[in-house]
């Protein structure tokens, strides 16, 4: 076996991270501890929110270290194992990211469900991607049948399924998206209307696609899609705050024209982290599998190959060029 | 009876209003039907909420009507009655607001509960002021005994009680204010802190008095004291947000550093008003009432005399220049 490389955090990015931020290194051979795995990586995920961790900020997990290799989700097989929970040729899931192999104690590693589904499934619907639009969606947002929903960036991997599952549980649902071919997919999804906020200021478009108004509003974007919200809003209106890619990189603080209406609507707004939910993981499981299986929930996948193509992948992620879940296959 | 008089709202103030935008005139002689009351007014409530009410946009009341009387909260005398609900000499409060005598039916007064306080307490700690701040501390933030509570314009009358519940219920409590004397007196009323915000940025003052961080904040100000708290929020902060009086007169947008933090620190937002806490008035009026007699929560008010000070005293809630709950004696 070639000697494993890893992505490392070369320098922290000021704003848009770059190429130059990221360097790719072999990684020091490990012996096998008793009780420790050896998983070759065959999927990796690059998710908006790596970008807080490449700050050095006090945040829900540690930054980055400088020169060391960064987390992330990532799906493998156990070349060997010293551990009776592993077996050899089993495919795993870890958070040790942006690397080709991964080796550690069994406690690191998750064994997957038994679902008929493919492997990439469990980096985007199936997995933290998957969960933390189901959580936010039915938990923080409380979002019920009914309800008028609108989500951001929904042409990307949690929007996508964000779209999916309110549909699922009948609800009406407006999603944004960059472009006709975006928005094209996300009615496609099952949305009742699809805002091209690249055509149309956002306020414009939401207030036309919901002329009565927004019960819930799911952000991954925050800026003007979160004014734009906040101009909607119904009485008694929640948002769940995923992300808000719109600020990751920006050097301006974020400005809100609507926010007023917090009060007069009596908005609840919230932010949350998928894991904060584990403890209900069997029910998204239950719930999420059999729409997968059945093809009910459906998703799409922008793939870049090779572990070379990591940083490319991440950056695409802010330019809006993906479309769907991405990942990097290896 | 001299012919009574009522402030009208002459033109809609564009950003910080001015006494242009109010005219005193004569009310018309109106008959005492069956089931009514004459009521002669001794105390009238401004309030920052009344900037809202100015502006022709839908709000959770409808605006002010252009050369009509504007309402607000209001204590009279019965001298005139026609309704078996209602005794002459007796207080009654009402929502007739900036006039000098209120007529109609019965069911638009309210007697008072019997309590050993003088007259205007029920303009303030036990009327509209004092819900405000007792429902959104603690049912919109859910604030408990021992949270760190912060609230701006704790000098003001809804801040002032604010802090003054939060230490009744064993919070630790910082405060913010404008100079000196305002902080003196914050202090005086129990806070563990001030800030003095003319002094230094919020932020810088806010991390100093708070260096374990925030578990709630009660939000009157809104722009950079909300983005102060957003930064000083610990894991599960509930903020209630009542009043944005830095906004209400501003043209230019609220912008906000750390709003991500919402995120990564799982803060709950929410907006109210106090009416949506109308069923639970016994038990504000219990607990307050006993607070206010036993002089354990005090207020401070300052007054303004005649009907002619009206639209100055509302113009000085935009300046700071008062302290406590702003009134006006007939």
């Amino acid at each position: 076996m070639a000697e494993a490389r890893a992505w490392h955090l070369k320098s922290r990015p000021n704003g848009l991270p770059t190429p130059e931020n990221f360097e790719l290194k072999a990684l020091p051979s490990l012996k096998l501890e008793d009780g420790w795995i050896r998983v070759r990586n065959h999927w990796l995920s690059v998710d908006p929110y790596m970008r807080g961790r490449m700050n050095d900020v006090k945040s829900y997990v540690p930054p980055f270290e400088l020169d060391a290799p960064m987390e992330g989700g990532a799906l493998g097989t156990v070349v060997e194992s010293r551990s009776p929970d592993f077996e050899e040729g089993e495919t795993v899931f870890h958070m040790m990211g942006w690397r080709e192999e991964a080796i550690g104690p069994a406690e690191q590693f998750n064994n997957l469900p038994k679902l008929p589904v493919e492997d990439h499934h469990w980096l985007g619907n199936l997995g933290l991607t998957g969960a933390t639009a189901y959580f936010g969606l039915l938990r923080v947002a409380e979002a019920k049948a009914g309800d008028i929903v609108f989500v951001s960036a929904a042409a990307g991997a949690v929007g996508s399924a964000v779209v999916q599952i309110a549909k699922a549980k009948g609800m009406e649902v407006i999603g944004s998206a960059a472009g006709e071919e975006k928005c094209a997919w996300v009615k496609s999804l099952g949305a009742d209307a699809a805002v091209d906020y690249k055509a149309e200021p956002i306020l414009k478009g939401l207030m036309k696609a919901a002329p009565k108004g927004i019960d819930v509003y799911f952000d991954n974007v925050g800026t003007d899609h979160l004014d734009a919200a906040f101009a909607a809003a119904r009485n008694n209106a929640r948002f769940a705050i995923c992300g808000m890619i719109g600020s990751y990189n920006a050097g301006t603080p974020a400005s809100f024209r609507f926010i007023m209406r917090v009060i007069s609507a009596r908005i609840m707004i919230k932010g949350f982290l998928y894991f904060d939910y584990l403890s209900e993981m069997d029910e998204f499981h239950r719930d999420m599998g059999a729409w997968v299986a059945s093809g009910q929930i459906k998703s799409r996948e922008t793939i870049h190959d090779g572990i070379e193509a990591a940083p490319e992948a991440f950056l695409d992620l802010f330019s809006g060029a993906n479309m769907g879940k991405m990942l990097v296959r290896l």
